[in-house]
Parts: C-alpha cells; sequence; structure tokens
C-alpha cells in the first residue's frame, strides 16, 4: 500500500497556530459586531438532504455539491450514480437558513435578524485564492419588506470594517427589479433575461467587450444601442433610471442617502445599474462590496422574498448578506495585520523537587487571567528556553532553588534579553503591566 | 416532486438562537483555558483523503465514515462501490492532527502543544443524546515522552469544569501497560488480548455479568479466577499492581498524586485498573472524566506515542483528550446554565421622520459596546414592543418628537414596565449600568 499523504485534499487547508489564532479572532470581532447591531447566532448541520441543496430545480447548484454516499444497505450499486448519494455538503449559508426558518418560525421572533458563521464547501476547480472549504459570515433579516434591513445589513457590515481597523469599502447598490424594468424598456425577449444577467454578471471579471459578444449572441446580434451603452459604461443616467423604474430607484436612493447619513463616509456608496451579483433567487436590491486593489467583491447580498416558499410554507420577505471571509483574510493580510501573540510567559521546570511548586505558581498565573505556557516535559533549561522562544512567549520564567527559597522568579524578557527577579506576589501584575 | 423536508438529515441538528449562544460561549470558555495553558489553536478540514481515515487497517472506523463521492468524470460505476468515494468527513481530530503534525513539524515548535475544537462525524446509527454530527474540544502535547503531559492536558479540563461554575469531574486513570501486564500475569494468548480489551470496554455499560460472558467465550470457558475478580470489582489491590507492572503503576500514582497536589480538591482522581478507552492507538496512561448522575464518560484520552508513523514519519511521543462537547452540553443543561440574554436595548422606530435620527443613536450606543437592535420594518408601536419581547431585549427605546425635542429616549425596563426619561448622553451609562 502506498504511503498515507500527509496533505489536506485539494482545496481543502490546515492552519497553523498564527494563522488560526488571527482568524478566530476576526470571526469572534465579527459575531460581536452581529450581535452588537441585534442579530441572533443560529446553526445548522454541514450536511442537508440533497433534495434540500438541489431544491426544485437542480442544475447549476448540482455539480458544486460534494455529496455523501449512502450507508449500509441502503447503498444499492444498480441504482445508478443519481441513487447512491442522500447527503450533500451545504455549499451556502442561506438556503440552510431558508430550511431552519420554514421549520422553525413558529418560535422565532418576527421580523427574525439572524447571523451564521460556518464552513460551505463547493466542488469548484481548486484553484490560487479560490478553496472548496471555507467560511461565510452571513446576516439576514426575514420577515419584512421594509428596505431598513438593507440598511441594517450593510451598516453592521461597514461596522466590521471599521472594528477590524480597515477602510470602509465602496458599496455598490442595484435593484434587480431596476434590471427587469431596463429589459422592458428595451424589448429583451423574456426567455432571454436570465442568460443576459448571467452574462452580465462576468462584467468585472471579462469586462464589457466579451461581455457585449456573449449578450451579441443571445440576442443574434441585435443589441440595443442604449444596452450597448449601458454595459460599456456600467452607469446610466439616474433621471432615466428614476423614469424607467421610478420605485426601486426611489429606494435605492434613499438607503444610498441613509448610509450616508448614518455611516462614517458618503464616498463609498455608489449605485451601479449593472451588478447583477449571480444568484437568481434575489428579488430586489442587490449590493456588493468592494476593497480597493483587490479584484470582485469581498462580500454582498440582497433581498430574496421568495426563497422559504421552496420548503412549502408562505413567502417570507427576506434580505441579507455574506462576508466572504477568506478574501477579509487576504485584505487583513495585505493591510499587516498583527498575527496573534504567544502566551505571556513560558514557566520553565527546574527540577522534578521543583515541579509541583511550579504548577502551583502557573494556576496561581493562570488564574490571575494570564496565558501561561509550563515547558511539557524535562530538559536543560537551554533547551527550555528555546521552546519558550518558540512558542513566541513574551517572558521565560525560572522558578529555581535559591529563587524558590527567595520566594521570588527570575522573569526574562524574550525580546530584550532583560532579567528581573520578581517577588511570586508581584508576579501577575508584572506580567500584566507589561502586558498591557 | 415530493415536498422539500424541512428538518435536517437524522442525527443532525439545527440550533436555535439561545442555545446556539450558549454553545458559542462554552467553546469561547474551553478555548480560552486551553490558551491559559499554552496550547495554540490549530484547524483541519472537515474533509481528509479516505487513505487517510481508514489508515493501514481499516476495519472499525471504516463503517463510521461519510464518505464522499467523487466528482464528475472520476466517478466510475463500473469500479464497484470502494472506487466511488475519494474523501471522507473526519470521526475524531486525532487522526486528522496527526496527519497535520507530520506534516508541518518543521515549522512546529518542540513540543508542540495544540489545541483543536471542531465538529467530527459519525455514521453510526442515530438515537437520544447520540448524534451524527457533534464537537469535540481536543488538547494534545506531542513530542513529549514525560507524563507530565497528561498532568497538564488533564488539568486544563479541571479548569475547563471549574470555569464553567461545574463541579470538579471524577477522573479514572490507567495505563494500556498496566493491562499487557496483567495479560501476561495471567497468561492470557496475545490473540486475545485485543479482543478482550474490547469486552472490558463495555463495562460501564453494560455491567460485569455480560463482560465476563464475552470474555469467557473468547477464552473457550477457561477465565483465570483472578481476571474473573479482577472484572467484577473493578478493582486490583495496589501492591499487586505495583508488582506485576512497576513502572506504569508508579507513573499513574505520580500523576494522581501531582493532580491532587496542584487541583483544587483531591477525592476525584482513581485508579481504575479495568479502564480501557477503546481506541487501539493507545500506548500508555488512558484517563477519562465523569460527572455524577452521567452514565459513561464526558471526555477522555490517553498517550499514543505511535500515530505519527502511520504517515511515514518518525515516532513521536502524544497524549492529548477530548471533551465530550455534546455531554458537557447536557450536564451544563442540567446544573441550570444561563441561558445567553438577548440585546441590551430594543430601539423602537417612531417615524420615517426620525428614522436617521434613530439610526444615529443605535450607532452611538453600540459604538459604546452595546448589544442593541433596531427594529427591522416599519410598524406600530404596541408591535415593536412585542417584538422587543419576542427577542428578549432588557430595554424598549422609543425616541418619538417629545423625546427627541427634549434630547432624551424613554427606556422601558421590559421585565418591569419600568420606564425612564433619560438624557441622550446619559444613555450609555444608564444602559451600561443596569447591564452590570
Amino acid at each position: 500500500m502506498s504511503t498515507i499523504p500527509t496533505t489536506p485534499p485539494s482545496g481543502f487547508r490546515d492552519f497553523l497556530p498564527d494563522s488560526c489564532a488571527l482568524r478566530s479572532r476576526v470571526i469572534e470581532t465579527i459575531s460581536r459586531v452581529y450581535r452588537s447591531y441585534g442579530f441572533s447566532p443560529i446553526d445548522t448541520p454541514a450536511a442537508e438532504d440533497l433534495a434540500v441543496l438541489m431544491g426544485k430545480a437542480g442544475g447549476e447548484n448540482e455539480k458544486l455539491i460534494f455529496k455523501i454516499m449512502k450507508r449500509g444497505e441502503k447503498l444499492d450499486l444498480s441504482q445508478g450514480a443519481s441513487e447512491l448519494a442522500d447527503m450533500g455538503l451545504r455549499f451556502d449559508l442561506t438556503l440552510p437558513l431558508a430550511r431552519y426558518y420554514s421549520r422553525h418560525r413558529g418560535v422565532l421572533p418576527t421580523p427574525f435578524k439572524a447571523f451564521h458563521i460556518g464552513p460551505v464547501w463547493r466542488a469548484e476547480r481548486a484553484q490560487k485564492g479560490r478553496y472548496r472549504e471555507f467560511i461565510q459570515c452571513d446576516a439576514d433579516i426575514l420577515g419584512s419588506e421594509s428596505n431598513r434591513c438593507e440598511i441594517e445589513v450593510i451598516s453592521a457590515v461597514m461596522t466590521v470594517f471599521k472594528e477590524l481597523g480597515l477602510a470602509a469599502p465602496a458599496v455598490a447598490l442595484n435593484d434587480r427589479r431596476m434590471l427587469f424594468a431596463l429589459c422592458d424598456h428595451w424589448h429583451i425577449p423574456e426567455d432571454k433575461r436570465n442568460s443576459i444577467f448571467i452574462a452580465m454578471d462576468k462584467l468585472d471579471k471579462v469586462g464589457a467587450e466579451a461581455v457585449l459578444a456573449d449578450i451579441g449572441q443571445l440576442l443574434d446580434g441585435r443589441v440595443p444601442e442604449d444596452l450597448r451603452a449601458f454595459v460599456s459604461s456600467g452607469e446610466a443616467d439616474h433621471d432615466f433610471l428614476k423614469k424607467v423604474a421610478p420605485e426601486p430607484m426611489a429606494g435605492l436612493l434613499q438607503i444610498r442617502e441613509t448610509l450616508a447619513q448614518t455611516s462614517d463616509s458618503y464616498g463609498p456608496f455608489t449605485i451601479s445599474p449593472t451588478l447583477v451579483r449571480g444568484l437568481d433567487y434575489y428579488t430586489g436590491p442587490v449590493f456588493e462590496f468592494r476593497c480597493p486593489g483587490l479584484s470582485g467583491s469581498i462580500g454582498g447580498g440582497g433581498r430574496y422574498d421568495g426563497l422559504t416558499e421552496k420548503f412549502g410554507g408562505q413567502r417570507t420577505p427576506a434580505c441579507g448578506l455574506s462576508i466572504g471571509f477568506e478574501r477579509l483574510m487576504l485584505v487583513l493580510e495585505e493591510a499587516g495585520a498583527q498575527k496573534a501573540s504567544g502566551p505571556d510567559a513560558c514557566l520553565t521546570v527546574f527540577s522534578d523537587e521543583l515541579w509541583p511548586q511550579t504548577l502551583g505558581l502557573a494556576k496561581r498565573l493562570r488564574g490571575a487571567g494570564l496565558r501561561i505556557d509550563v515547558y511539557p516535559g524535562t530538559g536543560k533549561l537551554k533547551a527550555q528556553f528555546k521552546y519558550a522562544d518558540s512558542v513566541k512567549a513574551r517572558y521565560a520564567l525560572v522558578l529555581g532553588p535559591d529563587e524558590a527559597a527567595a520566594g521570588k522568579v527570575n522573569a526574562k524578557e524574550l525580546a530584550t534579553g532583560t532579567e528581573n527577579l520578581v517577588a511570586l506576589d508581584d508576579l501577575p501584575a508584572f506580567l500584566k503591566f507589561k502586558a498591557a
């Protein structure tokens, strides 16, 4: 048998301690901000029935699903590939939320403000910066038609960026209904619209030329001149938009204005009439967050008033967004985010005799809220100091027989090499003071 | 097509906001304690190559694995069931850790103290209290042979219980080598030992009678009288154990003594010579945490010095444990753990005109570290108060035209109905004071 691999499957990742600590800290910040906005945490399983994931349509999403094989006697090869799997890993957090809300709405507040942070899985071709397992951070409001929901979820994300010490992202706003109204205005056949939206969704990635070529094919070369200008410029006159789609445009202007009034800066809110935001369940406003220097978006969302109907429940107005956690980590790393630090001190173990006393000291320091590593093993002090360095401890502490007799500890600051003899009673304050 | 289900797959769970918040808080506590002991966070993927999960042995574990089907052209039905899947969901965190350490040891400290908290998946029959997706909270020390590692990981768990406000669990200690030595002493054939251990592992669940019946079958009815007495009582004379297995027994006594010296209470550390701890990779001390009133263990672990060899690397001494998070939640719920509270206040929206001012107030309060829900929508004040109740907010705040003109807010404490007119400037302190 060949050697067992030590690498994760393609597109999956291990996280080293520094990176893992930073990711945890960012997740904690996002949770804290979402909670500060009154969103409640929810959680759903990693796996869902395939019927939930594939919906009534199936199609595009089906290819993205990691399918879980049936087990034991349920596995019947003769039934063909489609009968071999009964569950799949969730590929986003919105579909599970819709199922969750359909099931639990009776015991949930109305409206319901929820946040959901967790991994999702997509069987896409793994490539640089694109993973098959990645984290999404969603915030949603279900049960309200008011565009105050859009404002609330967008504001929460602006605060996340601020709390992470990042510049405010640019926010692009659009409304799916405005796209529909434009199609009416330009007499685009109904059956071509969705394909045109899919083509237009790639505007950022492939540019106007390529999108127009696609649209040209879809419309047999008959692309209205206004549509051509619209796609090329990515813009449209606001007065024109107000005339073609009065209600959606008024809503967008109100969202933009309120955000501008209540956010720290006005600049980043723009109406981008060509914005599509892929997923076809959006029914109203859509929006996207963009960071300077990063192609593509760092998250986005929109209104999806029909999604819970899939589950046989009543139509529920809903609006939500997702922060692309992995892209956010990229931005943070480029902004030079501090890696998490090591323990406050590493306590060396001088001898077997002093081991219980050493543990007692560790207990006392930990009780004072300090992070104290005790050298896990036996070894020369030199090796223990080397270990203290490698775990990035701020101090190495030595409790030898002389120190123990004097009720003191030798504290060596590893960055500077400075040593201090500190009385045991003063040690928590000493380490805390230096930690501040 | 039939209706899409709104329930999760069998053995998988949704978590309502209260439960989810409590779970997050417990995970944060465990992380904080593990970090306070100098353990570093790591993370590994949900999915591993099947070769990693099934190892060289395959066997028992294979049945537990949720297998992920190959995708696209890799899926070839003609190759039979064993060729249809290439990955599986991890069923514990120890095997991924061994792979992780084998891959990354060059950039990790020696010894390496790691903690890992995350879901694992097991295709077991779902039943009350047993789930197919559940969380484990592992702490491990790799690269040290010293039984100080055992003491450190056990101490960390004792601190977790203390920090969660729970009574100290009873800790049962044993050493696999002592079991081997007893088998030698009783002349048990080598090839029967593992099966006998598997039988003995069920002692807690099925009782001595049933275990002895199993052992009787394994040994063709020839069960040594001492073995019979050993299994029946679950005990053995310590002097006898010292004679049969001097080194393991000395180690256990030292672990017990040091724990007793450095922990808050002595009572709960006992040597349980029949303790097996299932998994066959344990090579030395094993231990288990038990809570009064809960059958079975709430976690446990042991030394597994050979596991990294699977991955072609050098033999690495290692020791670790796992807290059974779901069982811990049961104990916490029985102990009446406080469910997480709702937002500090729900800010009602009086009118469209006052909406921006309301948002401005929310921003200010959130900036002061308060959790402020703004009613997400438009509606009568009565409905908004009902909403504030349903999200368990402590206060409902009203900023109407009179209040706005006076620079004040009406703050209604929802539990008592008490109302206060509070100046805007005083509001953060007012809500914080009440929050304390």
